[in-house]
């Protein structure tokens, strides 16, 4: 009998003296990432590495301009403090992309995480040439790569967050509703230089939720707007399922005999939250801005729209829920526009996971983001410079 | 700002030679386990070692008594063929242990992953002490492991399958409702005297899925049969959640004001396909061999149980698609003693996956498992090996 371990397998890599060198300048990174500023004795401290072996890794990455050593920490200990590594807020920085239904957006977000450059401009790009919209986002991508240059940073690496599935083949949106897209070489067409990897906006959304948000690494972010989708982040990291395709919260069921979903299944979340079943409920039409008006109708206490807010939570908690139950997360975030409806979602929500999930489920568990609608573009922006910071050795000027 | 990395970061240890040589044995243990028997230079090309890597690698291996090296391979190469390297099929073994509602089970599964020892008692262990339940199964390892011996074989690890939900105490079951189990430091009780890990039944069985099956490494087992659990396998791995309570299918929602549900919710998936609701809507009573009489019935032509059994596919089959939409899987497998009723099952199951998953979902997709009610204790057994391939380091003698 073979076991049938082929893959975990295949996927050993012999360890090597260069190997361990990369994965050690990575160690280094992402430890004064998570921790820093430090001195390089805490460094060692942390990582189990010699004196000897950081100092060697911390010059080299100093002079890749990915590390700064300045001003003092305490050491801890008698004597002199010693001096505090922190991630550059110069040089090589992150260029984060978006292409949404209503806007293009660009911005530069340096190694430390900051957002430096941000720029969103109105674009129609419903059922828009691809081609198109992607020449106007390279223009809008060169005016913030000029900026972030300014304030003497160097994008290096980018992502774009698209509003549909990015499917097996690098950098090809494989189908994008919302903007009438198909097989679209989103990378290719995007020039502006710089190695680009395209993401799903909500997997996006997700990410700078983990990287910016209360710290949790275990949850489920709901991204609803024009669809739902949602991004299960496992470990810190997005979960994407065997061909990419996990997280389509709203086409989970929630009555297997209610009204007839676009994608031809019946009962689907989207036909009880989605905005447009929201809105119709509310007695709202469509068009730019509708969740602000849908907030603003339920602030000044209008029925309708409280109702269709009410019915959406309820739906919103059933279905999460399923999903609390099947994959356990630590919480689950509500982000994207509907952030902006906390206030009326929540309640529905919160009833139904504490009925239906099997381990209790506290209130606390379920949290709005702060981030909201400018989850996608931030989360593109780190998720460049994570690129970098997890695997610096690529990154060095001499590459 | 810090990056929410600190997770990463911590779990990050210095590579060292020593962690390097434990790597490296892992290594060629794993490559052995799934593409041999092969020789020494086939065992160097699949992983980037050397040839005096590996022979030094072999001969600790070998000494251990966990690679038997004979026989001969076609080198590929003109001259002499080289000698074959397999999995020992004496010496180190695996010790499975189950605990069932109705069973104590013990097996002794060889590094090839062959069973070579099957004991199955009855034992009506719902709501009896757990003290004495452990000690019985104490009783039946002891006739196993003495087999065993007497086959050349000398198990090392255990790993007992409960059926119940395993927290973050190594070793201890938080609850197992249907054998009156609270908190129970099963390890501790369960004295064969070798390291013994434990695990819910549905998490191994679909581990035995995955180690003996049909080779996906990415898929939903569902293991139906008192309740409805499922295991999620995510790239060869057991994804169990946050706290370690992922795959509770059974209490994912079919309809949100369906009957009440033991769990206190409405509508669960249990009270759909559950063995207690399937039984009852086929107008048959619980006990030993229920399903088997279920099964029989549907085999004659009743009209009861084959319309029961026609909801209860359908219900698991919506269900399903909201998780493989959710969770996207390049399979579901139906295992557990629900295997014995795929006849009737699947139709229903196929219908609402191809309706409601957004991608399609080819109903090659579905499998029915092969090991049935023997998958838990069959990966009881095979786990344990698996922690010996796994890091052979820890398993030789001299440690």
């Amino acid at each position: 009998m073979k076991h049938g371990w082929a893959a975990a397998a295949q996927s050993g890599r012999a360890a090597s003296q260069q190997g361990m060198r990369r994965q050690n300048l990575a160690l280094v990174m992402t430890t004064v990432a998570a921790h820093g500023p430090m001195s390089r004795a805490a460094v060692a401290e942390r990582t189990g590495l010699t004196r000897a072996a950081v100092s060697s890794l911390v010059d080299e990455l100093h002079s890749a301009g990915l590390l700064t050593e300045s001003g003092s920490v305490p050491s801890g200990r008698a004597g002199r403090p010693g001096r505090a590594l922190a991630l550059s807020e110069r040089g090589p920085a992150g260029l984060g992309l978006e292409v949404g239904v209503g806007h293009l957006g660009a911005c530069v977000v340096d190694l430390r995480g900051e957002v430096r450059v941000w720029l969103r401009v109105a674009a129609a790009n419903r059922n828009r040439r691809a081609e198109e919209v992607l020449a106007e986002l390279t223009a809008v991508s060169e005016r913030a790569v000029g900026e972030a240059r300014a304030s003497g940073l160097r994008p290096v690496a980018a992502v774009l967050a698209v509003p549909g599935l990015v499917g097996d083949a690098p950098g090809t949106v494989e189908r994008a509703p919302n903007l009438g897209w198909r097989d679209v070489a989103a990378s290719e067409l995007c020039a502006h230089g710089l190695p680009l990897e395209v993401d799903n906006e909500a997997n996006l959304g997700a990410l700078a939720e983990l990287w910016q948000g209360a710290g949790a690494c275990d949850f489920i972010h709901v991204s609803a707007a024009e669809g739902i989708g949602a991004a299960l982040v496992v470990g810190g990291r997005v979960f994407r399922g065997a061909r990419g395709f996990a997280g389509e919260l709203g086409h989970v069921p929630v009555r297997p005999d209610g009204p007839v979903c676009a994608c031809g299944a019946r009962g689907c979340l989207e036909q009880y939250a989605g905005e447009e079943a929201v809105l119709r409920q509310a007695g709202l039409g469509r068009g730019e801005d509708a969740v602000r008006r849908l907030a603003s109708r339920a602030r000044d206490g209008d029925r309708r729209a409280l109702g269709a807010l009410e019915r959406a939570g309820e739906a919103l908690g059933t279905t999460l829920a399923g999903a609390v139950n099947l994959v356990d997360p630590a919480a689950v975030v509500l982000g994207g526009a509907y952030a902006e409806l906390g206030d009326w979602l929540l309640p529905g929500m919160r009833r139904e996971l504490a009925t239906r999930t099997l381990r209790r489920w506290p209130p606390e568990a379920l949290l709005v983001s702060a981030l909201g609608r400018r989850g996608p573009l931030t989360g593109a922006g780190m998720a460049a410079i994570r690129r970098i910071i997890e695997d610096p050795a690529v990154w060095r000027p001499t590459d």
